[in-house]
């Protein structure tokens, strides 16, 4: 009998884990337990389904769960969730409206990602309040302000969600209040680019209020207003932008090893402490590139990739999940903000480096040729090591792949010189012949002397 | 008495080499000869000038001979030509209208640059005929355009120069046709971009003739028509950029070895074989990263870089020049087109290698979020060592910078697979969740086995 690859958990990494098992594999059983209606999907796009810029929710979907089952030939079970996992046995218990079963494996792969997180407040159990991490509530959010009469609306938390839920709401015509208790927005980006991302957001309309702590939200049935230590602002609707949670209760009930972050704890072939146990996604740790630490950055290609990778390892073709560098970008109206590795000296003094770093400003093309922007760009380094450790730029073109060029120098560890001699593409309607990121390294490497 | 460092060639590479060295040893006697009336200029900036794009000529001019002179304290010497140079007697002949005369150096930097090769063919003194290689033939082409009354403008040569001006003379509503000897445009860029822009030059109303050699220009004291092999081509100007040469001789005449490209051979110090010699910028050869030969590939940024490098080691940092990887973009009307390393089978076993390639589409964003485009990719790797090689890219969006993540993995010599886990920037705006770059090196690994 053919073993049993079962996955718990379909999306991002699940459903990429079991795709790339059953293609090297075909005669491998592969079967995916996904407790909702939804597998596959682009959550990075229900900001823009809310907006209004994509039409249908099914358009966030990649694959159907039709076609995973009938023509990549998964034994996929929507509306199955796995409730516990018996790692001696090798069984997992299953409940679905119709049952509950015990589902047997050879390999395992918890994938079962992540929630918004609830902050410590109260209130968030009122009408109006949403958070925005799954198909279903993208859809009532959606329904919500199309719907209902609404004005105002608070978006709690200034990190990727919150300044892509203002966009979204702004569209609407609505009067968006920013809530975040960090003193920038995006605080994981560094503060040049907190800085300017803040100021696009004012200019855009947003009544951003840093250094603010939310304390309650207020309301009778429905909410009402957003309350601060001093202040209570009258709202119609409520987006809890806070961050995640990995889903990681059923690995630590089962006795897999979870890290210092709270996620799943896994080796460079994404496998827990558990033989033939593995973890990937939203839900597991990653090993970061730069600090070599185990770190939790949940995105969307993080889990695909390593999806992919224990498909094949699974398979038997051992493969790496891949180190992670944290690199992202985001859209924050007109402009568009990137970072990659460490964006900011205290947090690589914590990581046991001795930064310099250095932000500058750049034109995003030729200094003569009409349309291009300013670029502001942040390096840092380790003084010692000369080893680049992270970039952020903000501005509003040529951002985002910029990023990309930092980040491929942090996977080899390039020196700042390094960088400052890459033979980078050069015309004047896409950069300055010295692109932006050489004159950050060359300033940087400048500074190191 | 303080040492003097001659630099013959007020450009790119001479002139980043004088500010460096000045701005290390400000007591180091730094002398630059120039032939001509413009220094530090942006010849890459001329076709959008002469298009209309950039107003006045003077804002191609990154810094203005009185600025090097009377800010930076550089001896600069308008109009004054080297004419010959005696490595023995560490001296070089100089005319200018006033006077001959012979400099003495310590340190000798020739960077003199690179003309239009003029192609044999009849008729290229006629009057409407022209190369663009200078700032001047740049003022004299759009004088050309603005004053007299043109209908058809021939182009001969499909490479950046050529590419460029067709735009340049479209905008200006002249029927354009453009020859080009081999079966497509952009020959250095691999058949898949040339087919695309290509196609975009004949949907921009550009009457491009491929594998046509251009006979002889004729006419009556101005062009009147160019004539092929089976055609005769009615015309009212002519613009040749058919690829350009080292302007070597003064060196060769000095016993100063140049490589078999014909530009000077160069160490990665950017030494010549004369001991105290250097050479930079588009007279001179570079080491290829991927390779590790000498190659020609006379670029702007190489320039800036290796002449800056040079001013540093002569003031006593020994710097080198860094390698090239042959990046390089070119926007064409719509599109752009990018290309980095090695970017055809043909080429890449001509270097010795067992190469193996793929070309694909993919979008240039998420599929559901509006307006992205599709990028057409072509990545070569080698059989044996699974090195990345070299890469194309060209699309209407998102091109540029992204081959510069390629460019960054070729100066590393990382594997299919390197690139395959690299964690590049994601949303949905800007990328799809695997990055184009990824899923070609994804699928070129599948084919790599």
């Amino acid at each position: 009998m053919s073993e049993t690859f079962l996955i718990v958990g379909g999306d991002a990494a699940g459903m990429s884990a079991a795709s790339k098992a059953k293609r090297d594999d075909p005669d491998r059983e592969v079967v995916v337990l996904e407790r909702g209606e939804w597998v596959s999907y682009g959550a990075c796009g229900l900001p823009y389904y809310v907006k209004g810029e994509i039409s249908d929710l099914e358009d966030l979907v990649a694959v159907t769960p039709e076609r995973f089952i009938d023509e990549r030939d998964i034994d996929l079970r929507m509306g199955h969730e796995a409730t516990a996992i018996d790692t001696d046995e090798r069984i997992v218990t299953v409940e679905s409206d119709a049952e509950t079963y015990e589902q047997s494996y050879d390999d395992l792969l918890i994938s079962t990602g992540a929630r918004a997180l609830e902050p410590l407040i109260d209130g968030l159990d009122l009408e109006g309040v949403f958070t925005l991490h799954s198909m279903d509530a993208g859809r009532e959010i959606k329904s919500y302000v199309e719907n209902e009469d609404l004005d105002r609306v608070a978006v709690i938390g200034g990190g990727y969600v919150g300044i892509e839920m203002a966009e979204a709401f702004e569209a609407h015509d609505l009067d968006v209040a920013l809530f975040e208790m960090l003193p920038q927005v995006l605080p994981t980006f560094g503060e040049s680019v907190g800085e300017a991302v803040g100021d696009e957001l004012r200019e855009q309309g947003v009544d951003l209020r840093l250094s603010t702590q939310v304390d309650r939200l207020v309301g009778d049935g429905t909410v009402e207003a957003v309350e601060t230590d001093d202040d209570s602002v009258p709202v119609d609707a409520v987006l809890v932008g806070a961050g995640v949670v990995p889903n990681a209760e059923i690995a630590d009930d089962a006795g897999i090893e979870l890290g210092e972050t709270g996620a799943i704890a896994t080796d460079e072939y994404g496998r827990t402490n558990v033989e033939d146990v593995y973890a990937a996604g939203d839900v597991a740790e990653m090993t970061h590139t730069v600090t070599g630490e185990p770190d939790h950055v949940p995105l969307a290609l993080t889990a695909n990739r390593a999806g992919r990778a224990i498909g094949q390892t699974v398979t038997g073709t051992e493969t790496p999940v891949g180190e992670i560098a944290g690199t992202a970008v985001v859209k924050a109206f007109d402009l568009a903000a990137a970072r990659t590795g460490i964006t900011d000296e205290q947090r690589a003094n914590e990581a046991g480096f001795d930064p310099v770093s250095v932000t500058i400003d750049a034109p995003s093309r030729a200094h003569y040729y009409p349309g291009g922007d300013k670029l502001e760009l942040t390096m840092v380094a380790d003084r010692e090591t000369e080893q680049v450790l992270g970039a952020s730029i903000v501005g509003r073109e040529g951002v985002a792949k910029r990023i990309d060029t930092v980040a491929t120098a942090l996977h080899e560890g390039l020196t700042v010189e390094d960088v400052e001699y890459l033979d980078l593409a050069y015309a004047p309607p896409f950069s300055p012949t010295w692109d932006p990121v050489l004159t950050t390294a060359k300033v940087l490497n400048g500074k190191l002397g």
